[in-house]
């Protein structure tokens, strides 16, 4: 069994959500109560070794979870690298118990590798934050979740600004709301105010206000996918970021692992960006029970009955408005296709993070 | 007494407000039960009439509606019109009932004027798009409420949008929520919606993927004070809109009366910015009462407890982003200081609707 954080209920509560078998696991990465790129890695991989564990189909298992959502890449890489080792033990004569423990092994091997991978991203972000913005004392801002909640380790952007942190040089963590699902008002607010950063939230739309006066010296965030000529989608509002920053000469910084990146994804017009239900938007989903009763959880209707919504949950942001690419092989900066290709080169042979 | 349709209970309920002194009326303001930069200034001058008639001291009235809220220049010309009728009135001779029956007198005309107004910039706003995209059938983005629940009339930005509809020229209104208050996914969708439009709501954050799908036309939206310069104060997330509509090369049109010009403002640096408080981007607000019970209005928390917000409620688009302003007297292409004075000029001499 396999026993996640339900986000969904965060800040509100912190619920355990048990999943004894891959459906429910499935329901659990639908609905967002597990959510985060690499998170998706990481539980696909433990998704696919509870199957074997039980004695499920692994390759009925892996297909679901894998299309469980679109975007996300790291979703499908953990899936397929969990059900690889099961093949490959399998295949070396273990028994379907031996099997299973080898898909297990794999998923805390990549639980462990990105724990690893989160504390080399924060060491290189925060290396080119120092040649970027050499006053230090920055502020940051930083859009959706990035953070612990996401990851085996620290997270992506918001690690990289944990680490500006830790050494006294966040002036001011900026954490845009993020519409329609809240991430950064829920999640991110409540790992800065746990980790003790000065931060702010705002609307998604007052960044501009905050650009305008000069106000913002980075911008931080995750990803998704990234193609193979650097296009990075993102949860949306992304792009809209990164042509703020652009108009206002400030770097717009990608924090992503290696395995992110999919050189089987040409461009960003390749990119499947999964389109959410109008609900989403014209519903709001509070994480708190009011005290008059309404249930925790449930959707409040703010737009008239019957309004249908445009609701793509990413974005994407071509390589020309991103700064620089942080990964924990290292930074790519002016990002190009060949420079996307000359780090995966080096991560994949290096390592073996990316060996399938 | 005055009657207003209290607006935050929109689209839930249509419940009216009724104001039987001025304390009600500025209160009612504050907290947008009566809202949009001409709406204001027509319920100014009602509120120094409602003074007036009910013998309160007019000057004291007029000045506590002045300052109900800082940035729509609107109400202080609304509050200042009828008192000066008032004045006018009893510097002539009249008795108290015959100077209140001057104020109410203003302010009618006020409120006849501005849906005069809102026909004309309609019209002109028609011309405007017919001659920026020949081909027709216009995709156009609005951001907040522009429409008739903050005018005398059809009002300004959405009244373009209607008369588009109306002559079959209309292929997509796309409404942004307009977070934090919802303006857009309460009051656009529900005007929109009852008038028949097409229309598709979105969070403010997916306008960047609609521009970079090539989905937008124009942009319309009003505006709660034009600088002398030419810059445009409007709802908190319309100087993005200007920066994507920038660099996706999409006209940016502002539509608002000319009384919404302050000539008595240099330049967009000298606009007093309303912050207002955190609880309206931590909390949230919601018009209807969920069936469970929660009462309607309260707001739920989605931020964890304690966290502070930026919360502009407005921000200022500099001229050179705004593709065109639609007045009542005529269009500015390119908006400069000397194409606004001009307007203004002859706007002043021409009906008398600036003389005060």
């Amino acid at each position: 069994m396999l026993v996640i954080l339900d986000q969904t209920r965060l800040p509100a509560e912190e619920v355990e959500l048990v999943c004894t078998d891959v459906p429910v696991l499935v329901e659990a990465i639908r609905s967002l109560a597990v959510r985060g790129a690499p998170l998706l890695g990481i539980a696909g991989a433990y998704g696919v070794a509870l199957a074997a564990a039980r004695g499920f189909d692994v390759d009925e298992a892996a297909e679901s979870l894998a299309h469980a959502r679109p975007t996300a890449v790291n979703l499908g890489y953990g899936v397929r690298r969990a059900a690889a080792a099961y093949h490959a033990a399998a295949k070396a004569g273990a028994d379907a118990q031996g099997a299973a423990a080898a898909a297990l092994a794999e998923a805390r091997a990549l639980h462990r590798e990105d724990a690893e991978a989160s504390e080399r991203m924060a060491a290189h972000g925060l290396a080119l934050l120092d040649e970027l913005l050499p006053a230090g004392g920055y502020r940051l801002l930083t859009h959706c979740n990035t953070g612990a909640l996401v990851s085996g380790g620290g997270g992506t952007a918001l690690a990289v600004a944990a680490a500006v942190h830790r050494v006294g040089q966040l002036r001011r963590l900026w954490v845009d709301e993020t519409r329609p699902l809240l991430q950064g008002a829920r999640l991110t607010a409540y790992e800065a105010g746990r980790a003790g950063m000065a931060y702010t939230l705002l609307t998604d739309n007052a960044a501009g206000s905050l650009f305008a006066a000069g106000e913002v010296d980075a911008v931080l965030i995750g990803a998704d996918r990234i193609a193979a000529d650097g296009s990075v989608a993102n949860k949306v509002g992304s792009y809209p970021l990164a042509v703020l920053a652009r108009y206002h000469h400030v770097p717009f910084v990608v924090v992503a692992p290696t395995s992110t990146v999919d050189l089987g994804t040409a461009d960003g017009a390749s990119i499947e960006i999964e389109q959410r239900p109008s609900h989403e938007v014209t519903d709001i989903t509070v994480p708190y029970a009011p005290a008059a009763g309404a249930q925790a959880g449930t959707g409040i209707p703010v737009a008239p009955l019957g309004t249908q919504a445009y609701n793509p949950a990413f974005d994407v942001t071509p390589p020309e408005l991103v700064t620089a690419l942080v990964t924990e092989a290292g930074v790519v900066s002016p990002v190009t296709g060949d420079g996307i290709a000359e780090l995966c080169a080096r991560s994949r042979s290096g390592n073996g993070m990316m060996s399938i």
